[in-house]
């Protein structure tokens, strides 16, 4: 487990070799899906298997015990990836579980409001419709001409009745990477006492983030996708000095002491927020991932997952009947676009058939985005830094081999 | 994957031999912790290590559709497992999770009513604590003679105020088994809109459950105890009859569908409690378990844990100094006990310098009856089927070295 490397040289060709010779799966696919899940390096893996094997060995207990030191290392490690301190980590079954557990957490009065955005995940909208019901009120915030978030309608909306501003950092269909800071300023200057939830599963692992420069009180994130840690585990870092502000939705001994037959006393630490048990495996399997990450430097991933997301689009932007669909002033590493011919799932289906992943993007996922633009479903194809130029020639030649046919 | 073994004849000699050899762990540690964590079967560990293996080749969310059939199984064996139909059943991080989104999900109204017992586990109590915030009182039925809950004094206390009736099937300190059947008589006798929520989480695969025979409304199970799965995985399971009751505590694109700008229309089945992103190895891990148990019939399970833990309880009973300290008519693989003059911990430690494995139970975990009994803390040392008499023996001789020392 390194240090962050601070120097920004770009990944050299040795580099990239390296990191691929420790991914399994570029010998299998050629992957366009970090963004779904991508392909975990071998220090992943051996985190998981060995966990499991002990775990086999000795007992799920006995190797929890056994491996405390390293269990506690991986608070650390997301601690340090975003800028907090490892008490305010908590880890759960999935990013969206740990945004949960602190916007369900909010103590919404009706009469309150809820700032989102045009591109807000699914999941997220889902939930703000269901907690609408106590009477709170759901504001979206219109994008800009860039179709990014419109910062001077932010800035607008924000008033003493805006309990909570939520924001998807990259949208599940495209490359938007939305201006957190400068959201953060806005929503510190015109609405202190709000909940800024920053949602950056799609960010984290490809994009430094640092919560003090963000200005958000919570960050949400996840393992498998850019981090390229195992399914099944995500995690939520709330500011200490807000938390108590929370009641978190439900609890369990872990998140509080029974102190007496009819009284309880919450965890001091974000922990409130776990719950006792949890696949320790893949807890031990995402810290694993941080670190890996951490080692090679997330400014250097960054730079380039921006710059092979670059590439393809434009490898696919000349092909005849191709239209590429990103957004945004700033773009990261997913890439969509629709054929004027073929539907998303045929060219899906006809690249899975050469081994290449991609995914399919649909109007279920981001409706008020999709719908204001009249799309349906688009193809996604997320590049990581392991993503080789090859690759993406691949990619592009199969696309312009469909089209051809 | 095989069919329920309906007869009910022992375990031979040759088939516990063959469980063993299929049980990585037992060479290495005389494990008396089911309880906690049991040791999984290798067919346990090849669907886990299988899936993460072809996660790591090709992609998680390209394995998950590889394995989407597979993971349909999974719900398929937990029906079947406890008498449901694969609808009615929900996967979440844990059984305690899924107990939650029941419990968290019933409308409670101030005035209301939920009645629980002496032996109710921390967490479950910790969060009607918290429920009882808005208004709902707590009321604990105190155990009869045997220390099982008092059927009478449950039947009293029933009356049109009682919204839910909470039961541990078996609590997390020691032998007892609820009568789980006569409660349910009882609750659809006496309060038949009431939800009746079996906490199955230590009996589930150590005795035959069936939910229309018990009569209760949802049940909550976990992977890594009696079942043998994997650690951070469990299960609820919800009747289809009374779903719509309940409103789930929280909610993604999995648990409904965003089907317009401000509408969402919630999944029809018990899916609806879980969130789309999961450990699916684990999954199937959890699957493996549950057919695994079911080969070998879980009436033959439950017939060899009951007499392992009388072997238990004989064997400790005449060492000096040694209270066994089980309660309840019916006991099951649970075995507490301690000593006058050496601390559990204490305890706990030398034997784990044998490589014997057992746990600590603490007030914490069962306040009510622990202070009832003034009791801080138990040895508590659980058996399998898996568990040999001379497994047995070497517990209680490294007992009787240590009073003897």
């Amino acid at each position: 487990m390194g240090d962050i490397v601070t120097g920004s040289a770009s990944l050299t060709d040795d580099e990239i070799a390296r990191l691929r010779a420790e991914t399994l799966g570029v010998k299998h696919v050629r992957h366009f899906n970090h963004a779904g899940a991508s392909l975990p390096p071998q220090p992943v893996l051996d985190a998981i298997f060995g966990h499991l094997q002990r775990e086999a060995e000795i007992g799920g207990y006995e190797a929890a015990a056994e491996a405390k030191d390293r269990l506690e290392e991986v608070y650390a490690q997301l601690a340090g990836l975003v800028g907090a301190a490892p008490a305010d980590v908590a880890l759960m079954e999935n990013g969206t579980r740990g945004w949960d557990m602190v916007v369900y957490g909010i103590p919404f009065q009706a009469g309150d409001r809820v700032v989102t955005t045009m591109s807000e995940y699914a999941s997220n909208v889902i939930a703000l419709l269901q907690i609408a019901k106590r009477g709170v009120e759901v504001v979206v915030v219109p994008d800009d001409d860039s179709r990014q978030v419109d910062l001077d309608q932010l800035e607008a909306t924000l008033d003493s009745r805006v309990r909570a501003v939520l924001v998807s950092h990259m949208p599940t269909n495209g490359g938007l990477i939305q201006p957190a800071e400068e959201i953060g300023r806005i929503v510190r200057g015109r609405a202190p006492d709000a909940w800024y939830v920053l949602d950056a599963i799609q960010t984290v692992g490809q994009t430094p983030l640092d919560m003090s420069a963000i200005g958000c009180d919570a960050l949400a994130g996840t393992s498998r996708k850019y981090l390229r840690g195992p399914r099944g585990v995500g995690f939520v870092v709330v500011r200490r000095d807000r938390l108590d502000e929370l009641e978190p939705p439900m609890i369990d001994d872990h998140a509080a002491t029974w102190t007496g037959a009819t009284s309880y006393e919450l965890r001091a630490d974000a922990r409130r927020f776990e719950s006792w048990e949890a696949g320790h495996a893949l807890r031990l399997g995402m810290g694993a991932a941080v670190a890996y990450a951490r080692d090679i430097g997330i400014d250097r991933i960054s730079e380039r997952v921006l710059r092979q997301a670059e590439r393809l689009r434009a490898a696919l932007a000349p092909l005849p009947g191709v239209t590429l669909r990103d957004q945004g002033l700033r773009q990261g590493g997913i890439v969509t676009f629709t054929h004027e011919r073929w539907e998303p799932l045929e060219i899906k289906q006809f690249l899975g058939n050469r081994a290449i992943n991609v995914s399919i993007t649909t109007v279920q996922s981001t409706r008020l985005n999709m719908e204001a633009r009249g799309l349906d479903a688009m193809v996604r194809a997320s590049v990581h830094a392991i993503t080789t130029d090859a690759e993406i020639e691949a990619l592009a030649g199969a696309v312009e081999d469909l089209i051809r046919n």
